[in-house]
C-alpha cells in the first residue's frame, strides 16, 4: 500500500473571493427578489475542501483513510477522507493509478457548492473520477445545487461533467457554468439573465424635426421607414446613458437625456428571451449628422408631421401609441421617468431608481 | 478512387423553421434596437446546404469534385464541391477513410451562417474535419459570423468546437450556443441576455397594513427586516403579473395590479448579470396569509407607521426613497405606469408598453 499527497496548494483568499464575487447574487438581494436559492454572499460561508492526502488500494476499489493531520471538527469525516484507485478503464495519464478525490470546492449559504474554475484537475483524466466521487460525497452531505464553472480553456470536461447529468446553467464568452440539482422534486436553482435591454433616442429640435435613420439590415417591407435610432445598452450602461450613446454613434448628434417616458415588454424574441425597449426623450446639443457607415444607411432631420404621416407607423398600433406620448411630453400634457441615484446601505453601491415626478398636488392616475 | 454520397436527406421545413425561429431577433427589430449583426427574420433567407456527395481523394488531401445535380445558379462553385479525405489521425471510426462536406447550415441575413443543430453529424469523429472544412468554405464565401448550437445530448463536440476557434456565447439547460467571428476587427454578433427581471408587490389594505414577509435565506444582518414580497418574473411573463403571483406564492394573499411605481437598474449582480427590479402598487382582494414554507419564513399585515419605521428602511436611501413613492401614491400626488396592450403590424403581436396617464392639462415635468 502507497499513501501520497495530492497537490493541494492552498488556495489563496484572493482566489476564493474572486469566485464567490463572480457568483454571488445581489447584497441587496434580501429586499430585492430572492429566489428559493440563492448564491453565498460572503467568503466566510466558503468553506475551502484542500489538504487532501490520497490512498491508493491495492484493489482498485475506494479505500478512505482518515488524513492525519488538519482535521477540522466541523467538517464530517468523509471530508477527510481521501483516495486514489487503480485506473482501470486505461483513460488514466498513469498506466496504474488515478487521483481521486473531492474537488475544490466552497458552500454556499442555499445548501449548495460552488466548485472552484481555478482548482479543476490539471489532468483530464483524473476530473471523471473526481467528480463521481465528489458527487457522491455531496448527496451523502445532503448538498442540493451543484455549481461546476467551466473556463473555455478546460472544454474536454465539459462532455465529461455531461455524462454525470450535468445541464448547462448559461455561458459567456470565456466560460459554460453547469448544475447539478441534486434532491428530488424540482430544480429550485435560480435562473440564467432573462431579458436583453434596448433603448430607442426620441430627438426633436426647435424647428420641430425629428431625428430619423434608415437602417442597413432591414426586413425589405421596412424598406422605407424612417425609424428613431436604436440599439440595445451595453454591459452595466445605464439606460439614459444607452440612449445617448446609440444616438451618437448612429447620427453623429449630441444629446442631452430628458426623460424614459415609456417602455415595451416583449417575449420570445432573440435566443427566446424577452426584452425591455425604453423609449427616451433626448435634447439635442448639436444639429450635424455624421453617418455611422456600419449599421446606418442615411440619417435626417425630419418634420415631425412627416414622421408621423408615414404610412408605417400610421397603420401601427405600437408606433402610434409612442408617437401619441412623445407628442403629449412636448405638449407638457405627459411626465415621463428620471432616474435618480441612490445609496443602499445594503451593498453600500450607488444604483439608478427610475420614477416619475412627485408632485404636492392631486393628480388623476389611472382611475384608481 | 471512391465515389461515395453522404447521409443527406433533406432537412424539412419545419426543422429549419424551428431553427430560424430560436434563433432570430424581433420581427419588430427594425423598430426596435438592433445591432450591427442580427438574425435571419425570414425562413426563405435560410438555404440549406444539402444533397452532399463525398469523394475518396487517394492521397488523403482535400479533391474537390463538382456535384452532378441540382446546380443552384446562387451557390459558388465551391458549394457544390463534396469531399471525403482519407482518416489519418487515428481517431475516425472507419479505418480508411472520414467523411468530409460542409455542416448543414442556412444564411442569416447579415452575412452570417446559422449550422443546423439537428442535422450535425452522427459520428463524432466526422465533426473535426467537417469544422474545418466548413470553416474554410465560409472565409472563402466572405462569411462573418458563424452561430454553432450544440444539444445537450452532443457535448462530445463542444471541445471540438472550441479547438477550432469557437467561443461560448450563451448556454441554457438543454444546448449551449457557441460562435466563431471570421471577419478582422471586433467581433459584432449580438451579446447573450444581459439582465435578471425582478418585481416587489407592494400591498397595502383599508387598514393601513401592508403585506410583509421574512425570508427564510438572508444575510444575518437582515434578520429583523420585515421587507414586501419579491421575486423574479418567469420566463414570457409579464411584469404586473409576475407581481400577483410572488405575492399569491409567498403569502397567500390575492391581489389586483394597480401601477408599476417605479424601477431600479443595478449591475453586477448574479453571473456579473444587470437587474431590473418593478415596484408595484397591488390592491389586496383577499386578506387571510398562507405562507410559502420553501422561501418564506413568515408573514403579516404590518401597520404601515410600523413598517416605515424599521431601522433598516429609515437608514437606507433606495427603501426610503420607494417607501416616499408609496405614500404620494397613496396619497394620490404620484403616477407610475400601467401594461397596454398594443399590437404591432410588424409582427402581429400583442405586446405591453408601459406608460403614464396622458393628462388633458398642463402639468409640470421633471423641469423640462
Amino acid at each position: 500500500m502507497e499513501l501520497k499527497f495530492l497537490d493541494s496548494k492552498p488556495s489563496s483568499l484572493s482566489e476564493k473571493a474572486a469566485l464567490v464575487a463572480r457568483t454571488k447574487s445581489s447584497p441587496f438581494s434580501s429586499f430585492e427578489h430572492p429566489v428559493g436559492v440563492k448564491f453565498s454572499q460572503e467568503f466566510s460561508s466558503c468553506r475551502g475542501i484542500s489538504k487532501k492526502a490520497s490512498y491508493l488500494s491495492s484493489n482498485g476499489t475506494y479505500m478512505p483513510k482518515r488524513a492525519n493531520s488538519s482535521v477540522d471538527k466541523e467538517k464530517t469525516a468523509a471530508e477527510n477522507y481521501f483516495y486514489q484507485i487503480s485506473g482501470t478503464n486505461g483513460a488514466s495519464s498513469s498506466l496504474f493509478s488515478r487521483n481521486v478525490g473531492v474537488l475544490d470546492a466552497c458552500d454556499d449559504e442555499y445548501g449548495g457548492v460552488v466548485v472552484d474554475p481555478d482548482r479543476l484537475p490539471a489532468n483530464p483524466d483524473d476530473f471523471a473520477p473526481m467528480l463521481q466521487f465528489s458527487l457522491s460525497h455531496w448527496k451523502m452531505k445532503g448538498k442540493k445545487g451543484i455549481w461546476l464553472k467551466l473556463p473555455l480553456e478546460r472544454s474536454e470536461l465539459v462532455p465529461v461533467a455531461v455524462k454525470e447529468g450535468f445541464e448547462y446553467h448559461h455561458a459567456e464568452p470565456g466560460y459554460v457554468m453547469l448544475t447539478y440539482w441534486i434532491p428530488e422534486g424540482p430544480c429550485l436553482l435560480p435562473t440564467n439573465a432573462t431579458h436583453q435591454v434596448g433603448v430607442g433616442g426620441f430627438v426633436i429640435n426647435d424647428k420641430n424635426e425629428v431625428l430619423v435613420v434608415q437602417e442597413k439590415f432591414y426586413d425589405p417591407s421596412f424598406a422605407d421607414l424612417w425609424k428613431i435610432p436604436t440599439g440595445f445598452i451595453l454591459e452595466s450602461e445605464e439606460i439614459y446613458t444607452g440612449a445617448v450613446r446609440e444616438v451618437k454613434e448612429e447620427t453623429g448628434v449630441d444629446t442631452e437625456f430628458v426623460e424614459v417616458i415609456a417602455f415595451r415588454h416583449a417575449h420570445n424574441l432573440a435566443f427566446d428571451k424577452s426584452d425591455l425597449f425604453f423609449v427616451c426623450m433626448l435634447k439635442p446639443l448639436s444639429a450635424q449628422l455624421k453617418v455611422d457607415d456600419l449599421e446606418i444607411q442615411a440619417a435626417k432631420w425630419m418634420p415631425l408631421v412627416e414622421f408621423v404621416a408615414q404610412p408605417l407607423i400610421q397603420e401601427d398600433g405600437l408606433f402610434m401609441k409612442i408617437v401619441d406620448i412623445c407628442m403629449a411630453r412636448l405638449g407638457k400634457h405627459y411626465c415621463g421617468l428620471l432616474p435618480r441615484q441612490v445609496v443602499s446601505k445594503f451593498d453600500g453601491r450607488s444604483s439608478c431608481l427610475y420614477h416619475n415626478v412627485i408632485d404636492a398636488g392631486n393628480v388623476t392616475c389611472n382611475g384608481n
